[in-house]
């Protein structure tokens, strides 16, 4: 392998400032399926997953569809809060036990974990101050401001009428709603935060962004297959400080 | 003035090392009192606030307040989810109006705007890995681990039996469950998240917090004036990392 490199990384330049190329393993956890795809690889694998899926049964799984695969390290996009690389809150739809559990041990990889819509919004950036709104079952939400990415807890703040942001912008607010009206929810909540957050656009992602005709003032619609490339650049930045504390 | 430096503070070292002594006016913003103390005053002047105080109303009443003190900065801990130093979500219990409001127009100085949960667990921490948990009305919370400051919006997320942590821990959650099991409930939700954060200890700030009898098990309790200490420490940490993005 040596005798294959470029003389100019040899170099002194070379060794402190070569890139490393990690093989990753991006997982998506969601709460209908587990969705992984491989560095390298355009195919999405679809593992199912509900209430009764643990962590060691995501794992056990997903070392079960990738054992033939090569890779050194595994991102993981979390449907719950995470600080500091450890999920601190249980996930409202799959089994509990995820608080606490030795991820790298149960990969034999470093392992990293940020929330999902972090994740996604990670994957949907194109630079500036940037807001990201997973509109899905529930309602994720993270921002990026000037490369600093910071996962938020918009869903279950109050929004109007003593609903929250989620109760209207959720699953449960487009079925309640509507379509009509829950689109004209997206396009309001999206001009206020917009201006509150004092950012330059919304990225609106997650499952149920489809429905909307076409993005609202201020905002882009986001690509599902963006926590992918979130969760591969994860490792590529992760000396740099868009990592989240 | 400059006459009476130490001859070491004029030299280049000074220069550059020098620490800028602002003198701060800190606002705590409740929704049923507006505190307000000067930096190196003991006093605590109390400005009632209630449901139809606007944030042109709260400045309105502490310019009038202190009208006659002398300060180049003001500290506002602000009852909600704030970004960047500005408010991006309006208060509970408040008049609507305090996002977008332009505060240092309105002080004629600089402001910095921190979650109150956050300005109190500030003035609590000790060095370490610190979550603050702040018992009122509501939830407040707040990490600090390793001298980096992180607002938390904790309160929401789900704790048990399809509730959430401030369902519980918050004032509802002391009426509906009585004190003696409400010591319980904060004594368990204290010992999952010091596991699930990872942190080295809780501070239990907060109104009710002198409900306990003593502070559960990898707990302390701390003290509302903290909030001052923290509202005035922010302007020596205003240049480093402390300052939550």
């Amino acid at each position: 392998m040596k005798a294959k490199r470029k003389p100019m990384e040899r170099g002194a330049a070379g060794r402190q400032a070569k890139p490393v190329e990690r093989r990753v393993l991006v997982v998506d956890v969601g709460g209908t399926n587990v969705k992984v795809r491989l560095s390298g690889s355009e195919a999405v694998h679809k593992i199912p997953s509900g209430r009764k899926m643990t962590a060691e049964g995501m794992v056990s799984a997903v070392l079960g569809l990738s054992r033939k695969w090569k890779y050194d390290a595994v991102s993981i996009g979390y449907p719950g809060m995470v600080y500091r690389n450890r999920p601190v809150v249980e996930p409202m739809n799959l089994a509990p036990g995820w608080v606490g559990f030795d991820f790298p041990r149960a990969f034999q990889r470093p392992v990293m974990i940020l929330n999902d819509a972090a994740m996604q919004a990670l994957g949907s950036y194109r630079g500036g101050k940037m807001l990201f709104l997973g509109l899905g079952t529930g309602l994720g939400s993270a921002a990026i401001w000037d490369g600093v990415l910071e996962p938020m807890e918009l869903a279950h703040l109050h929004y109007r009428k003593g609903r929250t942001f989620e109760d209207y912008l959720g699953l449960r607010g487009l079925e309640r709603l509507g379509k009509r009206k829950w689109r004209e929810a997206v396009a309001d909540v999206v001009a206020r935060l917009k201006k509150a957050f004092g950012v330059d656009e919304v990225v609106l992602g997650g499952g149920q962004a489809k429905l909307l005709k076409e993005p609202p003032p201020g905002a882009r619609l986001g690509d599902n297959a963006n926590a992918f490339a979130g969760g591969f650049s994860l490792w590529k930045t992760a000396q740099s400080n868009i990592f989240p504390r």
